[in-house]
């Protein structure tokens, strides 16, 4: 039985990522792809408590290292339970975001050092559990905030303040892109939506046969 | 302003560790010592949230890596919010299990290895931040576990695990009282309730008394 693929779907807010997951599920169901679609943080039901309690408003400032192991320890169950049965069981695994978010997120967005962020990597994924693929779906930080609110315009102070921490996420997703080993795909996500579908789907027929061949 | 004493009560199951906290907060505010009493997993409101979603029954099997995690970023935000400020004011900390608690039940208890656990003390602790006393109430596993079942209410999770499991918690806490750098005080727990409560008292008369020689 060979392995199923893991693919992640990363970007910015707006960019399309939902969009994107379902294009690529609805591809391998045409194949005949077992696959299983699940997101991070979540995809079990404790794990989805972690989320509640990361998302959660507050009025207490949550410690960044604190979010940082609540994302890892969602992460690790996410693993245990769901990920590594389905991928050993053959299947494929689409995940909305994962440790690349958290480099881009926390370790960007946030400005954490990345150190503890690989630290925790090792830790929970062992050097081996890595995406196969990283589907990045990339747009100026603006496109993809502009589709959130529904509008164009001029962006308020606050939404300044959003708009650098996006662009700071970006980098992280830009500069992680460059290194092949992270086996980033870049999907443009500025253009129409059916023309970032004709892209994911040519990104997973690539990755479809490249799985195909090995089988 | 001297920072105050961080002092943590560890033990097993029935050692009597509530006791001990009360007892020795009450010499304290005696003796007109600013301090606060605290616990572990939690804190915080957040960390509280997180204390829940480890202590609650469910279905889902628990992975160890998730569960390390969890009680890593309950004690991140505790440090951040709590005890950091309170010793940097001057105030003791007096906590009911802290790290020892964590190479004690998920190193041992769960059998996990170590290093995970030394290795996620560093990340949130860094290399200072280190109790100024461990106070371990320790007894022979049988006699607390008889005293737990004699007080009444709904087991958590961890109480329905065996003797065996608090057998491996205990003799970590053993190990680690063998290390002077863990700085341990044994406290016997066998002995009578007023037995105990001199021997907590005449600890935290020594550690006031080498306290207020560094003033």
């Amino acid at each position: 039985m060979t392995r199923g693929l893991f693919i992640t779907f990363e970007g910015t807010e707006g960019v399309g990522k939902s969009t994107a997951i379902r294009g690529a599920s609805d591809w391998l169901t045409q194949q005949g792809v077992a696959h299983r679609v699940t997101r991070e943080p979540g995809g079990t039901p404790m794990a989805e408590e972690i989320r509640e309690v990361l998302l959660r408003s507050r009025e207490e400032p949550v410690d960044p290292t604190c979010e940082l192991l609540l994302m890892f320890s969602a992460r690790a169950q996410h693993l245990a339970r769901v990920i590594r049965p389905a991928l050993e069981a053959g299947e494929w695994v689409l995940c909305d975001r994962f440790t690349d978010a958290t480099y881009a997120y926390q370790g960007g967005g946030r400005e954490l050092d990345s150190a503890p962020v690989a630290q925790l990597e090792s830790l929970v994924q062992g050097e081996t559990l890595r995406p196969d693929a990283v589907l990045w779906l990339d747009a100026p930080v603006e496109t993809g905030m502009a589709r959130v609110a529904g509008r164009g315009g001029e962006p308020d102070r606050f939404e300044h303040e959003r708009v650098r921490f996006f662009e700071r996420v970006r980098q992280v997703y830009e500069a992680r892109a460059g290194n092949p080993a992270n086996r980033y795909r870049r999907i443009d996500a500025e253009v129409t939506a059916d023309e970032v579908a004709d892209a994911v789907r040519k990104t997973m027929e690539e990755l479809h046969r490249e799985w195909t061949s090995l089988q």
